[in-house]
């Protein structure tokens, strides 16, 4: 039971937290929310198809596999809703057979090896946060899937204070990381909302971008080299931060979520801890003119380290559940700057000079401080939303500036009207997450009663978002990835010509198709 | 003889430049440069292998395709010194059998679908600007081969001034490209020792970077989107600024030098054209003095548009032949700012401050303008070197910060070693050209007295040059590309799996291997 409940939500069970009363009113009388079903007492797992002689050879090939339920529990699912709400109703089909915890590189190398002699499955787990069912590998047709979990590859290996680059181990959690870097005075400056869980190497797999990405650059940005074991030998990437020396390898790895190989290494670049920051709230009369101002600083300067804009719906709520300030109707933005005292400083100034004259208010730091406070609490509030019989699920995309307005419009519409036409109105709110200087990232939070079947429920209203975001032009994912969720369209994005080029590559490093089959690949 | 004269040598003939007298001087006291070869009256082309009824089948394709001398020479070889020296010679063993010059898209998938009904090679052509051998595709085992000229796909289709980003047809050159975007206020702002000639779609498949990479980025960085024909269908990448969805196949494609298939389109990310410059020449005591102030401007900033250092050797050959300032027995750095006068002048007035912190000395702008004046001109001098006797070729890699002095004594000592040990000691001068956060590339440039036979000389050297970069750990080339020069370099920096995974998507996008074959894949 214990175990059912710390795998059925996000982060420790101490951590959790009660919904804030407005949200609670806020349910009922806007959204029609009842009382939540109860969660089941206990997960039914499928039974254990490995047999006794293939288990020993993995045993032969890594000291620790463990077949016992709360191992498998763990290791069954990701962390999207659909994830949730199948744990709270006791159901945990994606269970492994077995759950390896390998120590360093080698040992994942034999691992693969002997999964691909037995023609077992094989799932790399770094943090368990995939929102897209990352987690979920097909079962049909090999003798049994193995969880690689790879928290025992958590050391750092090198730390280059010359070319400011760290190599990690790929298992090493993020806040590790930050604690390691911080004794030295540096920062990966890497903060996604899983950044208290996810791995280094889930990151790279995933191809993560963090909320201080304006400032620090994508996870992708900021990986200079690799080493991956493949079921056909060890690939070492990256002897210069950029070289005309081929295709970049390196790209290719990032973002294919273990189908081609794991991830077992990583020289990130990292920075100076920032010896100063300063995070203020703006608000903007629309989300139109919110959106021409974040776009003015992403092209023109000054770049902030964060740079953030809600639309009038996210601003509302959070106003009225007290998690924002009050925007007068308008859009809130969040402006953030780290750096040197000075640096924080001049560049603060300019932005709020070239900000007011894009028509924005700055509402000061309190805004600033509390977003910052509260960045990484959001999938807690789910689980409290979840609890109360709430749907709750986030969705994301990126296009080029022009195309922005209409796809923004097309999600939303497209959220709605399924939602209600299910008879669940919901509340859809967004924000501008990532900028570049051609484009940049939509986030959508989506609020609704719970149907009957929640899990049909949301598939419904995530596919027909999905279908806009592909109409209008955009990518299926920013920064949550492929998985299993997304693959359709993630297919119809790169093409026939791009799936067959994906699958070269899968047929030359995973001839026997053992690693994560199911996921990414369409 | 006309012909001859002109693919062998850089450029329009018009521009060719008469050898210094200060360098003419020296060639002779210091390296023993004896009286030029005479060239060849012509050339000898290798018979036309390509019967008439698979002309015929490619004319079908593609309006326009010749079979006549002059054509074939021109597509005979890049500009590598080894392939002006065998032009020289009259020696053209890599002519196409044909050329076509398609004028779109679906001329190109045309022609390539023909191509593999016939086995017959394709050697996509752009600016042939090639220094590595990219255009020598191998004869062996096919039909004929085929110069696919780019040049025809030359239209500007797109502007999005909102989202900046340009969407041209692949055999623009450089320079119109930048016209067409002068005319509405923008730049590129790639600007390559080979502008003059290359075009944006050979930028692309090798992964081409510019002088001004500092502050406009790398080619690879500025491509958003791109539109590949393949021989199994077209390949549209590029939705978003940035995404997570799956590996970024950009990237594969960007350095595939046409493997894998023909880049028609780019869409490219564009900036205001600057309305200032400042270019200073700055002097430090010492290459590694130097180097460290490079090294923290890259890393802390303010980071100007163009950084560059030479080697003590450079330094003091440019001064004594007019081309650079005397700097005191020091090395010269170009430091250049381009953008707004405001942002020019504050980013110039505090990289001054810091750079006098690090040691150097300001020469004032004359430096910085004379180099910015001559940037495009060393190929014309190379020319003037080859025409008096001497060898001259240059070549790069890069690497991280703290491996720069080993691979820079490394590559120095392998060039003097070999090519004095041939009785012929050279000049070896250096700089750093492209400054990253975490590492920098070294470009050599190398003259000697031209031995017997001045191809086998410069292989020898070349070869001891490219084991001492591997031995270092720094990559095979930063930004001429691989082509068939760097390929046994090449795999063993990728290594058996890297190699596999090109090998997968070879097979994938190109089954009957006709693009390219012998660049690139090891």
């Amino acid at each position: 039971m214990n175990d059912l409940h710390y795998v059925a939500r996000w982060g420790d069970p101490a951590d959790a937290l009660t919904l804030p009363p407005a949200v609670a009113a806020l349910l009922g009388t806007a959204l029609g929310v009842k009382a939540a079903r109860p969660a089941a007492h206990a997960a039914v797992l499928p039974p254990v198809t490995l047999d006794a002689s293939v288990l020993d050879d993995l045993r032969a090939a890594c000291a620790r596999v463990d077949t016992d339920d709360a191992a498998r529990l763990a290791h069954a699912a990701g962390k999207s809703t659909e994830d949730l709400l199948r744990l709270r109703a006791g159901d945990a089909p994606g269970a492994p057979d077995a759950v390896a915890r390998p120590g360093g590189h080698d040992e994942v190398e034999a691992l693969l090896a002997a999964c691909a002699r037995h023609h077992v499955a094989v799932v790399p787990f770094g943090g368990g946060t995939s929102v897209v069912g990352g987690l979920a590998a097909d079962r049909a047709g090999f003798a049994g899937v193995l969880a690689l979990d790879l928290a025992g590859l958590g050391r750092l290996l090198r730390l280059d204070p010359v070319s400011r680059t760290a190599t990690f181990e790929a298992g090493v959690r993020a806040p590790i990381a930050e604690r390691l870097l911080a004794a030295e005075g540096l920062t990966l400056g890497h903060f996604p909302q899983s950044f208290e869980y996810a791995s280094l190497g889930g990151f790279a797999a995933t191809r993560s971008s963090g909320q201080a990405s304006a400032g620090y650059g994508r996870y992708d940005r900021m990986v200079v080299g690799l080493r991956a074991a493949t079921t056909i030998g060890t690939l070492d990437l990256g002897r210069a931060p950029e070289s005309a020396a081929g295709p970049d390898l390196r790209q290719l790895l990032l973002g294919s979520e273990g189908v081609f190989g794991v991830v077992t290494e990583l020289t990130l670049r990292v920075r100076p801890a920032p010896a100063a920051h300063r995070y203020a709230g703006w608000t903007f009369p629309s989300f139109a003119d919110g959106a021409r101002a974040l776009r003015a600083l992403s092209q023109d300067g000054p770049l902030p380290t964060v740079l953030r804009l809600s639309d009038e719906t996210e601003t509302a709520i959070n106003a009225a559940t007290g998690s924002g300030p009050d925007a007068d109707g308008g859009c809130l933005a969040v402006v953030g700057f780290e750096g040197t005292r000075e640096d924080v400083s001049a560049r603060a100034d300019a932005a709020s000079r070239r900000l007011t004259e894009l028509g924005g208010t700055s509402l000061g730091e309190t805004p600033g401080e509390q977003w910052r406070a509260g960045r990484f609490r959001a999938p807690y509030l789910r689980d409290a939303l979840l609890d109360a019989g709430a749907l709750a699920e986030t969705l994301e995309t990126a296009t080029f500036w022009d195309r922005l307005p209409e796809t923004y419009a097309a999600v939303r519409d497209a959220l709605v009207e399924t939602l209600a036409a299910a008879g669940t109105p919901p509340l859809v709110l967004c924000h501008i997450s990532h900028v570049y200087e051609t484009g940049a990232s939509l986030y959508f939070t989506v609020v609704a009663a719970q149907a009957e079947d929640p899990v049909a429920q949301w598939r419904a209203a995530k596919a027909a978002a999905s279908d806009a975001i592909a109409a209008t032009g955009a990518t299926i994912t920013h920064h949550h990835g492929v998985g299993r969720d997304h693959r359709p369209w993630y297919g119809r994005e790169i093409g026939p010509v791009g799936v067959a080029a994906l699958r070269g590559v899968k047929a030359a490093l995973d001839p026997h198709g053992i690693l994560n089959p199911g996921i990414l690949l369409p």
